[in-house]
């Protein structure tokens, strides 16, 4: 960060510079032609020392003209992939002076003679951002709701190849090849459902220590939120494209709502830490635990299985496919996983701290095992989640009984997508991965019928997923012609390009001939 | 389909009908508002018989003021994703009479009095189709090559945390993580582009023969231009998405130039024969071919390893990550790999037989494991190009030396990705899944002082590229603060917005007060 906010004594007012090009603000919301002022990152220098990064209110814009202000420069960033409503813009200063009481001074702060005095930690900037994170972990959930609500809605009503002589063509619902795609990401969303709500309990018991005083949790909270932030935006982004490419053409078209459902989403996967950095913070965590060899009953419930006692079982104990209808079985297999993953990060790490290097390369040389560790980390902690919420529930046995086959059709494909990690270390053998996938295959035949009550129950209003292929009355193709034969391009029944470029064209090449 | 064209003799005319709304036509481009004259596919129908589908040059527009003819109705079929130049319509027809002649008639005929000649093989709309596949493969290496070239360029002027104290901020394209994204696509642009060139080879031998009167091989040019289609479109979409990821923040401007790139490539996953039903046509092949238990000698170069007497090695001879350090060693494994992949969806189809479920039946109960096979295959048949490309090059010894590195990374990456493939039947166990991957490990560092020469290598000129974040001359910042002066929103300090809706607003907020 190379913006700075320097004290100056003589007029008590902060003077802000953008010293070089690659220190303009850019990106944030509204800044470019809406905002009057912001709140600015910068560096704080007072008495000839930089005291780090604080938060300032800068004016930017006059309240009486909105012209920019002496120093300011501010403007639109240009078009973007999506948000194509929001004003995103640059700032660029020059000695641009505010009051001393326009730094944010709840915690840290600056007197009168430019004398500095710390905050009581430098965690306290953590709380926005693992509300904001844990809010991530909700909206991916949503949004893939809606992209599969779409998808599952419209391979019932899209029908493909007459495969059988006097029969209709077949609901595309019915390939083994379609229902592979969408019911992982239905349980996927049902999974990210349950997963927010321990999200949200959590943030809520934790801020609650911390109001109190008590920062011990901060660090779970932290590594949680930000890898399960990682985790559900990857797995709803890449569940939103799915879905679309789940319904053919039509997925590219607007009507289908899926475009803008990526566009708008995607950048889940950017904004508020890079997911891959968050993975790493995670991982951090994860290292830390597995360094120390801590034992369970010392480590918070999310990591206790990661505690030096826990049994590191040589093999998966299953025999049939069905047993793997199990979210224990499953989640044991999740948890022997992570031990696995974990250990082997953690090796070349340590091998890395014995072979010389310093933390920082160690850390860099064995960096994407622990993304892996971690990624694997928080998929036990979504799958936890929905097995908890199940064992927990108030709801009748037809209702809990498909629940259940949700979970461990989210469990097993897990294992289909990362089998090999099940393998590691002689845990599962490729007999058991062949079970997984046949239990997995009889559960795609098990939710085929009830797939559609069950994005249905996700009860999103045909004015909330915008989407002729979605929509509840199944009445696609009429919605469809008739939204395309309101787009602006057909308000004339001959186009004005006609006349100025086709005709002229047209006309010349005939009498070429 | 369920277009009709009704052959009338007493006026010798096709009599078109759309009977449906779901028979009208969508998507083909220019036909909303641009062309005069399309080619319909239609059913035809002669002396009360249907005769399958046939093409029909159909007249849509006057040729003196451009207005639909009577019985036409064109137009826009909306926004879509990406292609926001395309002028994609549809088109409904009502009794639209045209003349005899405007059948194609080179191959299936029509006679005055409206009797049907068949045309002498029912392939032969095979050969376009496969045409345009091949060029799909041509056209997701260079996509693919577009993309990788901006990320990494990008990659080395972008720098994030400073590490060590003193030392500026690392580069990002130093960070394991961001080689681990970014190097397997490097690899893989290279990879197709030498599948790329495989495939046309084969598609000009094969059209070759089947111009001599020769089909023998035309199964074999449709398997392999069908798969390869769905699994380069594949590589290459998830590939331009992941640099746009790699880019942070600056991937979602249009300046990057990635977003563009995807929405505008991203079709190629359905367009031509959607990806999965790509597969299965390619699996169809693996099935016949393992059905019938042909030698290898019988059976076409490409497929020759799945004879049936072509060794099934119990396990891979591979001691030490060096090892992996060659193609021949990683062809092999993928060899195997493909060799179980077809056993297990064979075993699952022939179980289904048996079992007495009919062919469709059988064939959509093993479609999932059907569809692995055949992109299995497809990767064995990129890795395939790669090796023999390098084994037959004339290179220096300098070129060759970092094309097998990239040749064996973009195969450990496969490994990988696809572990517990590798892993099947005890073919590979996970200690060798370790050394393989600590070999692509190792790999990453010796790809790294060499990516940027790589992709200078591919020599896109930055008109082509259209990216501020892959400008080769690496000054990044200077030309996006350029390129965003230009946006139409900065063309005014003060945007129109402001005088009809901010300040009212902002006026009677403060009154308020």
């Amino acid at each position: 960060l190379e913006t700075t906010a320097t004290y100056d004594p003589l007029t008590e007012e902060f003077v802000l510079n953008s010293p070089t090009l690659t220190s303009m603000k850019w990106w944030p919301g509204t800044l470019g032609h809406t905002a009057t002022h912001a709140v600015v990152v910068a560096r704080l220098i007072t008495k000839g020392k930089d005291e780090g990064i604080h938060l300032f209110i800068v004016q930017l814009r006059s309240l009486e003209d909105h012209r920019p202000l002496p120093g300011i420069k501010v403007g639109d960033i240009g078009p973007k992939f999506g948000y194509f409503g929001m004003d995103n813009g640059f700032l660029h200063m020059t000695n641009v002076r505010i009051p001393r009481d326009q730094m944010l001074m709840k915690y840290a702060q600056v007197s009168r003679d430019g004398t500095y005095s710390k905050p009581p930690t430098d965690k306290i900037t953590y709380g926005t951002m693992v509300f904001v994170r844990a809010g991530i972990v909700v909206q991916s959930a949503s949004i893939l709701a809606r992209a599969v609500t779409i998808a599952i809605r419209y391979s019932v009503v899209r029908r493909q190849t007459q495969n059988r002589p006097g029969e209709p063509e077949t609901q595309v619902l019915d390939y083994q090849t379609q229902q592979f795609k969408l019911f992982p990401l239905l349980a996927s969303a049902y999974a990210m459902k349950f997963a927010s709500q321990y999200m949200l309990k959590l943030y809520v018991g934790i801020t609650g220590e911390i109001a109190e005083g008590n920062l011990e949790s901060l660090p779970e909270l932290h590594a949680t939120s930000a890898g399960l932030k990682a985790l559900c935006s990857e797995i709803s982004s890449n569940g939103v494209e799915l879905c679309r490419l789940c319904c053919g053409g039509h997925g590219y078209s607007a009507a289908s709502g899926l475009p803008q459902l990526y566009v708008d989403y995607s950048p889940a996967q950017t904004y508020e830490g890079e997911n891959t950095v968050m993975l790493l913070q995670t991982a951090r965590y994860l290292l830390k635990i597995s360094r120390q060899k801590v034992p369970q009953a010392q480590l918070p419930n999310n990591v206790a299985y990661l505690g030096v006692d826990y049994p590191k079982y040589k093999e998966s104990p299953v025999l049939t496919p069905k047993q793997f209808n199990d979210p224990h079985i499953l989640l044991e297999a999740y948890r022997q996983r992570v031990i696995r993953l974990v250990a082997v990060a953690l090796r070349r790490y340590m091998n890395g701290i014995d072979s010389g290097l310093d933390a920082v390369a160690a850390w860099n040389n064995s960096s994407v095992d622990w993304t892996v560790a971690a990624r694997a980390h928080c998929h036990y902690l979504v799958l936890k989640a929905f097995q908890s919420s199940i064992d927990t529930a108030e709801m009748c046995e037809t209702n809990l009984s498909i629940m259940r086959v949700l979970c461990c059709l989210f469990g097993l494909f897990g294992i289909m997508q990362y089998s090999g990690e099940f393998c590691l270390d002689g845990y599962m053998n490729s007999d058991q991965i062949e079970m997984a996938k046949n239990q997995l295959y009889s559960l795609l035949k098990e939710v085929r019928y009830e797939a559609v009550p069950l994005v249905d129950a996700f009860d999103i209003h045909d004015d909330i997923l915008n989407s002729c292929l979605g929509r509840y009355d199944g009445d696609v193709y009429r919605h469809l012609y008739q939204w395309a034969l309101r787009a602006p391009r057909n308000k004339k029944e001959v186009h004005d390009t006609y006349e100025k470029y086709l005709r002229p064209l047209l006309k010349k090449t005939k009498s070429k001939l």
